[in-house]
């Protein structure tokens, strides 16, 4: 070994050393963050956002240390750096993004965003509960001003054509608004034509035949059968999962302890059910990285797009296919003594299939879904770069929900306060939603070359090999390639919404008959 | 303002910023700690172990910060220093403290430590499973070495008169073993008077009486009615606490964030009952330092003893007090569906207040109860200067309870082995037990004078002035003084073990008929 490799090697084990400390540091911050959400008293609110502002003010100080910078100093210029293998110049490439971006954003921008984060969700909370923005509206002004200073300074460091694009980039690396916007567009035209087609049939599926009273505890049953068929662990001695209770569903966690949430409702059994399968999705991929490359950049999600994309796949791909149900409705059935009896399954199918535009995103059908979020991009467009207001939002929202989905607005609680997003500062975050519906589609479209007959292996409530196929090709790539990268490599195309649209469209025909 | 005056109090805010800092990740690692043994999955372990660690690096580098020492310095030296209040001064005395010890533990010694902790208690739960002693003795001899060297070095800093007054201070600040034998002894002549009275009566209780299948779900109804009566909130919008269940139970949080644990037997409802009280004094406590110096180092408890003194007196003397039973036996009942009703209220109390040795500690008697502690405090004292070797324990262990208790151990898993203190380091953490339950004789002596009717009060009902006497008198005295010092100030006498033994003499001549 000469003496350069052996600087170059020493160099890089002391960095990954560092790293390491940070990305544990992340993973107590996400339990800090589950607790907030699940157990905490609620008097204990205030005490949280210092605990978060902290330990962000800590991680920050770590990430911006110069130690770092020197140490990748020395790696970049170390005569055999260009000789480092792909994984070691990715986790390289990694470090040196995060830290030229946190190292200009000032500690105190850091912590007090963090603060705010924590005030900004419960008021929008109280907001919400009260159907009235007015009371949210100073918080989120003071978020989105702090979120801007973040966004002019990443500008510069990310070397974006806007400020809105340095804060996609934090989600979705380097896709833009112009990227989107054109994908969005052909996505936009594509769902309108479906949605119109949905619309217009004369065979309805039936969603009402779906309200019937399923008490919580025959739900949380469901729910545990529902992780046991994705390979989900909650119960056992080794498990790595857990199922709680939130208003919002999420999943948060690292490699052996992913928890997912869900909301039960006893009147509305779908929700949990689909909420279990979209964050079990998630889970999945977040524990199935490389079990060497925990504690590295690499060993991680490449964007939230495609973190979305492995919700949406179990979710819908999977959880609403009539394969899925041939498997599960005679379960679903004993787990709730027979209380879908006189439903035959394909009217179950058809039901939990419908198609209708409706106010709030998370209830929304998989063709109005990315309409929902095309609404919120629209606005973030014209919010980051003060083409409209804070105080505009609501009419802004209410309007766009008419033009796109006929939707009257009644109150802002359905209205622009149903998302958390903003409250939490993630404008730049809404887009990755509609992304991974895209990336879905291609993922789906590659698989079945790979498993022609995944559907069989479905109604025979096999799940092993899609797992497998997604194990492989998703989740074991981490975050060794940007998003439009990896999708190409996987799929040999770029991101294009043929895939999505023809797959609802198959989808669709046969549900409204068309 | 002078020159020297302003920087003093920039001085001091700056080192007050620095220490909010380091409690506020204390704060947040007792969450991580709190969801470890509530609800983590158990395949986190490992990860859980690298959180901690990493969190611990990091509050002993901020604790340890050179800065800090800086400022402490200046503020010293400052020729206004003499003249700031008393709470200024206090804080600045309780830094340096930690500072000064903290900085002269090389940090090897610290990794050490913790590293032998984890493999200790590791070995100790093996040894205690099949009651082999030789199998933990190698861990316990390694330990017991660790925090020699440890004592001594801290014997230096502290200027302690022996290494093993070095460990008792970092529980109970200026007590030294010297000053708690004279107080021990006397406790135990008392104690050994009152126990052969109880042994000797021919009036027995049942505790039998109390063995009563009672369903989980009633028992959980049970604790939040007991945690109702000491306004303790988990349940309303505003709680600042929670109620979970643990092997061992314990409490654990700050201020706003409080909360206990407890374990629920099917047979035994006095276990969980107890143990809800016993957290519970700990909890009020905890939620009741005064609000404005929250993350100061005076915002805190003083000692153990007077943490313990507070779970005690709400545990027993409130709890097992014939007056709460007039008032809660009814509710009891009602809860339950009469499954006590062929139990007179009296004949219940005579029952929770039965006598008698025995080998395990946490299941002790109130008489016996610090029996089982000054037998650990002898040992302590012996051990920790070579009088005996670890080698000894057991056959020391065994002759005390023996000579103390009458009892015959058989084996070491229900003798030396029960305790995990010894094995996590917690040298001189035992004799705070007993000092808590002296301490509360004291306070109970003292408040009658103030609340001469409080058990008139507590026979209604009502447990308001009892708590709010708590709250002014030892709770919003944070930690302004040492633990001797506060119980001066509080009953004006010295610490002492009269009143203590008095309110048991009292009782048990009750509950005896003696």
């Amino acid at each position: 070994m000469s003496k350069s490799t052996g600087a170059l090697n020493s160099n890089y084990e002391e960095l990954m050393a560092q790293f390491k400390e940070i990305i544990t540091l992340h993973t107590a911050t996400s339990i800090i963050y589950w607790d907030m959400e699940t157990k905490m008293p609620p008097k204990g609110v205030n005490l949280r956002g210092q605990q978060l502002a902290a330990l962000s003010k800590v991680i920050h100080r770590l990430t911006t240390n110069p130690e770092i910078g020197n140490l990748l100093s020395k790696i970049e210029k170390n005569p055999n750096y260009e000789s480092m293998d792909e994984l070691h110049k990715r986790n390289i490439y990694l470090i040196r993004k995060h830290y030229d971006e946190q190292t200009k954003l000032p500690e105190k921008l850091v912590a007090d965003t963090a603060k705010q984060e924590a005030i900004a969700i419960d008021v929008w909370k109280k907001a919400k509960a009260t159907k009235d923005f007015s009371k949210f509206r100073p918080e989120l002004e003071k978020m989105l001003d702090l979120k801007k200073q973040a966004a002019n300074i990443l500008m510069e460091v990310k070397k974006t054509k806007t400020p809105y694009d340095a804060l996609i980039d934090i989600y979705e690396p380097k896709m833009t608004a112009d990227s989107i916007s054109s994908v969005f567009k052909a996505l936009r035209d594509g769902l309108m034509v479906i949605l119109q087609k949905c619309l217009a049939s004369p065979n309805q599926p039936n969603p009402m035949a779906l309200k019937r009273k399923i008490p919580l505890d025959v739900q949380r049953k469901i729910s545990n059968e529902i992780v046991k068929f994705i390979e989900y662990d909650v119960e056992s001695p080794k498990a790595g999962g857990r199922i709680d209770e939130t208003e919002h569903p999420f999943t948060t966690g690292y490699f052996d302890d992913v928890r997912i949430t869900t909301h039960y409702y006893e009147e509305d059994m779908t929700s949990s059910l689909f909420s279990i399968l979209h964050e079990g999705g998630h889970a999945i991929y977040d524990q199935n990285f490389k079990q060497e490359w925990m504690f590295q950049p690499i060993g991680d999600s490449t964007s939230l797009g495609f973190h979305e994309s492995q919700s949406r796949f179990v979710e819908n791909i999977i959880g609403r296919s009539r394969e899925f149900w041939t498997y599960f409705y005679p379960r679903l059935n004993k787990l709730t003594g027979n209380t879908f009896a006189d439903l035959a399954l394909d009217d179950f199918v058809r039901a939990i299939n419908h198609v209708k535009p409706s106010k709030i995103r998370v209830e929304a059908d998989e063709v109005t879904y990315c309409l929902h979020i095309i609404i919120r991009f629209e606005i973030e467009q014209d919010l980051i770069p003060g083409k409209i207001d804070v105080k505009d939002l609501p009419e802004t929202w209410n309007e766009k929900y008419k033009k796109y989905l006929g939707i009257d607005i009644e109150n802002d609680s359905e209205g622009v306060l149903q998302d958390i997003h903003w409250a939490s500062g993630g404008f730049g975050y809404f887009p990755t939603y509609a992304l991974g519906n895209i990336i879905s589609g291609q993922l789906l479209n590659t698989m079945e070359k790979s498993i022609p007959n995944w559907k069989k292996q479905l109604a025979n409530g096999n799940f092993g090999d899609i797992k497998k196929w997604l194990i492989k090709n998703v989740h074991q790539q981490g975050n060794l390639y940007d998003p439009a990268v990896l999708v190409k490599r996987i799929t040999g195309e770029n991101m294009n919404v043929k895939p999505y649209l023809d797959y609802l469209n198959n989808k669709c025909s046969w549900v409204y008959e068309y």
